[in-house]
């Protein structure tokens, strides 16, 4: 079995919800491309019993390493450095060549901005920040917090401390790899291998029969499965011992799912649609009412899409379906804005005005107003069209405003594949 | 000190990172509306052991509650039902007229969805589905997974266990307060407050300086702070009698920072710029370039934002700039799409398109690549355009392109608040 970290993750924006934790998923992934499996995530506010009941709870469990994120501010709620040291009973003490090159940083930032900062408050905050554990490493800062690598005591692991904003605490990574506690601690570990099998169709309880089909032939796969916007996913985590058990897994789902099985190697979605558009040498045009720009937005996540992605239109008034996208006013009247012809027209004045190989349309009614027994809140049509002919589909679904939206994105791309791909 | 409950989210792919965790945040604010306070969000996998470790973390903490998510679906690896009535030392049977619901529910879905199953593994699942701990009380299934309120046992508080989708956990909640389990868990419990204060501009040293200048006045508040997309949040927590420090909290911030308080009362940037139209009477359209949408997007989170947004431009090649939203190609040519000439003349282009009050221009480098010595990656001019005149700003981003984008559009929804509010 691999070695295993615990992950802290503090703050009270959060724990109580107001902020989504970025922290703990990017650590876990990163610490599995290292061979390190997670056993937990926790996260606490910023209350030092609290965090250090947190500590005491990754240790027991066994971890050879925990990492903690936020809590390193200037303000007086950063308490993690603190804390932590005092569950090591370590002092504390300013390093004051940390101090030095903290006083630097944030007088560069503030120059650059234009702050007038007063400066005594200014001292304080940097000596607060350059007041580390006795005995630990620092990282250096990214932003102006520095990480710390305190080591092992006695029964413990060692603590890595690093701050809570994601750029900071992501560009920090590589030195913390490089610390020589660090790698001690992880060092000689096989690769852990992860592998990700996406299904588009099937509902759960055949992907779970058909596991059960099988059952025995994967031995040595830790296999999750999980629906996400529609999409089932299975992934394994193995040793590489056990790299045939997952390619008996990957060729039973291709038996039993056939073009259901969108994704034999992980890629997502997003890359699919764009590998085919590169391949085919093709461009695409949106025009979206109720989504309003989110397909545009998500064709466009990634890096390079402006060699497929012209532009799109975004279509949320009557008038702007008919003067924008050139849908006859006569269609909107006679059948509504929402209709599968009205779909079809968008898709083909997205390819038109813009001059593209391929058009997606989308009109709905995302909610929670706007709907009628006829057409009724999540009902939305979509239409593909490209070289090869058009694809067309109504759906219906449900939940919040925000889930048609999204899940109506996901639809949009899935058939711009089947579209391109048949 | 109000009641304390931990949250225990189980499941493999939340603890690796490859689903974002939507039921601790929001199960935390719901509670928090209760009057219970949040101790600890623990994510474990798929392991019984892990799941059963957190759960005596949560116990040992002294919450009054613990909650559970995930691990009710019908696949092997689900397994919180039985994991819960182990740790509290219960046997489990099949109720079967849950067996029966859950029966009747899978033949609605697969009748709708037109899916054949096979009758046996359907069997097989729903009978899992419908395995309950002895002495549970049952919550009625949202999706197929029915929830349960496992009472206190011993010297541990009762186990609230919901399923993993946040939709069939969200659509559960007002069975878990209408349970007498629960109620008399957390019965008789005063009100928690929660007050949130917004700025835009300063740093987060000058609001840590203000906060200490004031200490002593705010006695009663537990106070965080939050640098999150260039919004500066302040969140109180109080019991009903320290409003008067609440009340002093934003005077005190008012006072020190003036206009770059933008949210006394908690109002995000998205509601507060809808009010600004809505309230003026005036329709809005966009030009986007490096956001793609995002902007569009964003502005139509809202219900009922048709009131305001009539539509928009997603110009992501040069000839959409010029063909959709009339921007000279001289000007392209001459001064690149990326500068402050094509920023304007997009927001003029999307307000004359589409006819509207308020036009918003961005064009920039998201990244990772097309940066260059003078336009780098990170580099975004926007104008937002509107009867009171023009507001035009160039901004530099630092981060990965997710970041630039992201936050381009809440720098656009500053300005265009700003344009409507000055």
């Amino acid at each position: 079995m691999a070695p295993r970290a615990g992950i802290v993750v503090t703050g009270t924006e959060v724990l109580t919800g107001r902020v989504t934790d970025r922290n703990g998923p990017w650590l876990a992934e990163q610490l599995r491309a290292a061979g390190i499996d997670v056993a937990q995530v926790v996260v606490v506010g910023d209350r030092p019993d609290d965090l250090r009941d947190a500590l005491r709870f990754c240790v027991e469990s066994g971890v050879a390493l925990v990492l903690t994120s936020g809590g390193l501010g200037p303000t007086a709620d950063d308490l993690t450095a603190e804390v932590v040291a005092g569950f090591q009973g370590r002092t504390m003490s300013v390093d004051t060549d940390l101090d030095r090159e903290i006083a630097g940083i944030v007088e560069r930032i503030s120059r650059n901005r234009g702050w007038q900062m007063d400066p005594e408050a200014t001292a304080a905050a940097t000596r607060k920040q350059a007041t580390v554990p006795d005995g630990a490493a620092v990282l250096a800062p990214v932003g102006t917090a520095p990480g710390l690598v305190v080591p092992a005591t006695g029964d413990g692991p060692p603590v890595v401390v690093l701050p809570g904003p994601p750029r900071e605490l992501q560009g920090m990574w590589p030195a913390v790899l490089a610390d020589p506690t660090v790698r001690a601690a992880v060092q000689a570990r096989s690769e852990l291998r992860q592998a990700t099998i996406r299904l588009w169709g099937p509902p759960e309880s055949e992907l779970s029969a058909s596991l059960r089909r099988h059952d025995g032939e994967f031995d040595g796969l830790e296999i999750t499965t999980c629906l996400r916007s529609g999409e089932l996913e299975v992934v394994s985590r193995y040793a590489p011992e056990a790299q045939p058990a997952q390619d008996r897994l990957g060729a039973a789902l291709a038996a039993d799912f056939g073009d259901q099985l969108f994704s034999p190697d992980g890629a997502s979605i997003d890359e699919i649609v764009a590998a085919a558009l590169l391949d085919g040498g093709l461009t695409i045009a949106t025009a979206e009412s109720c989504t309003a720009g989110l397909l545009a937005g998500r064709l466009t996540d990634l890096a390079g899409s402006s060699a497929y992605v012209l532009g799109g239109l975004v279509t949320y008034s009557d008038e702007a379906k008919t003067e924008l996208a050139g849908v006859p006013a006569e269609l909107v009247e006679r059948l509504g804005a929402v209709s599968a012809e009205v779909a079809v027209a968008m898709a083909e004045g997205a390819r038109r005005r813009l001059g593209t190989d391929v058009g997606v349309g989308i009109t709905g009614v995302a909610g929670p107003g706007g709907g009628t027994p006829e057409k009724p809140v999540g009902l939305v049509h979509l239409c593909v069209s490209g070289p090869n002919g058009r694809l067309a589909r109504e759906i219906h679904v449900p939940g919040s405003r925000a889930d048609v939206r999204q899940r109506t994105v996901v639809v949009a791309l899935h058939m711009i594949r089947t579209l391109l791909t048949r």
